[in-house]
């Protein structure tokens, strides 16, 4: 089962622009998914998104006849002494860790773990108002107080670092935080300083986790922002699917100190993962981890040359933008990750969901995300040359379009995510367990002001919460979502999917 | 994609006795996870055990080319409004619910996630004793208060049903119970009477959940028991993956009432399922139930056909006996579902586990568990006639080698297993929150009594805990620990592997 690199660049459909055209194969006959997704296996369109596998026949068994149940022999993940032990030891090598786990439940279960782990019930945690669900998640099962960061605004208008300054002043503050959390990389690829603010966390003798989910290829290039492994966080999560090539939903969970309990972690991934560990995604963790330890320099090699050879042909572009280093400073955006690949439509005449669109329907290229001034392209090591060259002609081609009608205005929408007052963190009056266990009403969001939410809004992309349970609904932040919406952005969180109703904690 | 049943019975391995001996191939130099379990393929041992489809050569794309995140038409599991809400719309038809999820983290996210949505935070549990750990875990996360129901114990020394009376006893005596959950069939196949405990559970006006992981298939024949959705449960949760044909960690949770708000579910699920589901996994639930959907009557006729001729030929057993029906009685066994093979080896020379290691050693025959006086085989629509062939003969076989040996010894363990005072709950002193969330001793078990337990102690199989944390360790307890070591049984549960010490929560 050694990794067989094609040179194929087949990949994901979508049946808006397919309708019946993939091989004279009628899209719309498939409402069952296994047979929707077998036709994937013969469409033409390349995918710059997850998961880092791109898609490629990499060799692989019918999984029906190695999909077993912990027979003799093949060990438990939840009592690991034999293989999958084994297993672990190899990923732990390789990242150069104290203790690495398999994760079969995502980045997700390896999140609740390492906070519900390192803090104690109702304890207080310093996280980045950027992270990810299961953080506010694991926040509410365990009654935690939160204490939230705001990243930075980079001049791109995108979310940028978090400042070590920030969180020394906040632990300064608030003597009773008992463990820190942060997302780096961001989605966008935004990295922040954490060597520095792992020096100041330990300082206060108190755990940083960093959910570096989409940055678990840094490790392999010098190209690439250095790993929040080498920088000293205490624990630090990889979704391996995200840039690696592993099936979707597996991750890594790597322990760095003793700052955690071993067996406290162990304890919570026993009640986070399923008692039935599939073998399938364990496998696909094993045969991508080898793929990096055998051939990882050689990948990683020939896909920073293709990154590079990208970025500067990217330079020709006249009116769209690929955001580069170059944009980086101290202040905003300590560091980033070039693997991915944004485009910025700003004083052209398209927003982002525009680009994205003319790039599936007219090019067959299928990105990651569209934002209301900038598209995301992900890459990894399976990405071929073919498709860097797809994109970059596709880029310029559309570029030199935008040259003949331009009217250089701006995309508006540009101007509300840019805008800090839109991410301003309310008041909070009650925790987010308080809020979500207490009674409550549902009335219409333009009458709520002055009512403690009990639910989340935000924007998607970037998905940060404008507001979360327990927090004040202002005047403000009405206006604001009403403007959002003006501008065609998705507003989601609320569970009146019109959006006009949200349920407040009752007096 | 169509189920294509192959009539070959090469299965699961075990490499204790297959050492450089698979098709010439040297097991022992599979020390990667995914080459090992890619010699099952060419193996020749039988599988009586998970997962349902038995290893079967199902037609199925190679998984990394169709292993996708959720781009354009492909849906959101966790926000399903496309083919994804239309697959689990068809498993709800097929089950005949109100609302039917798709469980890529196991049953085990399907019990968290039932009753962390229907009992209130600080709320009262009703449960069984013999629950899964996913129940006890849940009432851990949501510090619930734990009431336990202790099964009956049959005469063939396994589990038996847990009683109406006693479940109305109940409730009569804790008024401030919020739900009910049981586990129905038990590992064993043991059925409780559902339907009467729904009527006096709901005449509380009271959620009944009932985790039926292991009876996904009962809804597809009359042969088998009536499933607890058809007898008025309010939530029920299935594991696909044991006994239809589904990837291993695939589960159903249904919800067949309005008494749990389904908003609530969904944002459990939300919460314990990771935020990137596979694809691969929710293929395979969609082709099973598919499957059973067009096959479902002519492959359960086959199968039961397939299970009678074993039992018949099973009463020419002379020394080993097999369990049937006729074990049940209204008292100690309300229904039972004859896929689960029991083959006891009381009045017999041989033990639960020798057996099993000579089905597995002799016959490459590997079967699901193996017990102080029993072993299981595990059986599933996608069994062969050849497998059912190879089991009774083999049976037979080591059934009159018994007959020229036997001294018809009683397996000494059955004494312990069957004993009553064993399983005595002790008296319980803190919430399992409580008592796991405050500061703890690790000291010697046999100097432990009078203490309260941090930890669990359970024998595997049948995996009931003796004690769980918060109740007080006896000197009753401490011998019968005790004496099931000496007679070999396997104690499990205690951080200290050796289980010599025990964590004990501090004064």
């Amino acid at each position: 089962m050694t990794l067989f690199l094609t040179r194929d660049i087949m990949s994901a459909s979508n049946d808006r622009t397919l309708k019946g055209t993939i091989m004279n194969h009628n899209f719309e006959q498939d409402i069952y998914l296994d047979k929707k997704l077998a036709t994937l296996e013969n469409s033409d369109y390349y995918p710059f998104h997850m998961p880092g596998h791109k898609r490629q026949s990499i060799d692989f068994p019918n999984p029906y006849k190695i999909d077993i149940t912990e027979i003799d022999s093949f060990d438990n993940l939840h009592h690991a002494e034999g293989i999958l032990q084994e297993a672990q030891k190899r990923a732990s090598d390789l990242y150069h860790t104290k203790e690495t786990f398999y994760l079969i439940n995502g980045s997700t279960c390896g999140i609740l773990s390492a906070i519900s782990a390192a803090l104690p019930r109702g304890g207080t945690l310093l996280m980045g108002r950027n992270c990810h669900k299961a953080a506010y998640h694991a926040a509410f099962l365990r009654q935690l107080k939160t204490i939230y960061l705001m990243p930075a605004m980079t001049d791109f208008g995108i979310m940028g670092s978090i400042r070590p300054q920030d969180i020394a002043d906040a632990l300064e503050k608030n003597p009773d935080i008992h463990g820190v959390f942060l997302t780096s990389p961001t989605y966008d690829g935004v990295v922040s300083d954490i060597r520095t603010i792992a020096e100041i966390v330990h300082a206060h003798n108190l755990p940083l986790i960093v959910d570096e989910a989409h940055g678990a290829h840094f490790r392999f290039a010098e190209e690439f922002p250095i790993s929040a492994l080498e920088c000293g966080a205490d624990i630090v999560i990889h979704s391996v699917h995200k840039t690696l090539p592993c099936f979707t939903q597996t991750a890594l969970l790597h322990v760095n100190s003793d700052r955690v309990p071993l067996n406290s972690i162990k304890s919570f991934l026993g009640i986070y993962e399923t008692s039935s560990p599939s073998y399938l995604l364990m496998a696909s963790i094993e045969q991508g981890l080898r793929t990096m330890a055998e051939q990882g320099a050689e990948l990683m090699g020939n896909f920073t040359r293709l990154l590079t050879d990208f970025y500067t042909q990217g330079k020709k572009l006249k009116h769209l933008s690929v955001f580069t280093s170059d944009f980086c400073n101290q202040n905003t955006c300590f560091d980033w990750d070039f693997s991915k690949i944004l485009i910025s439509t700003e004083n052209t005449n398209l927003n982002g969901q525009k680009l994205y669109d003319i790039l599936r329907e007219k090019y067959h290229i299928q990105l990651e995300m569209a934002s209301g001034h900038y598209v995301t392209a992900l890459t990894s090591v399976m990405d071929t040359a073919e498709g860097f060259e797809r994109l970059i002609e596709a880029l310029l081609e559309i570029d030199r379009d935008i040259d003949c009608n331009s009217n250089g205005k701006t995309s508006s929408e540009n101007a509300v995510l840019t805008c800090q007052e839109l991410y301003r963190i309310p008041l909070q009056k009650l925790t987010l367990n308080d809020a979500i266990e207490k009674a409550y009403d549902t009335i219409l969001l333009k009458d709520a002001a002055g009512c403690i939410s009990r639910e989340y809004i935000y924007l998607y992309p970037p998905g940060i919460p404008l507001i979360t349970p327990g927090e004040i609904i202002t005047t403000e932040l009405i206006e604001n979502i009403a403007l959002c919406k003006m501008q065609g952005l998705s507003v989601e969180g609320l569970a009146d999917m019109q959006g006009e109703k949200i349920q407040v904690v009752r007096d």
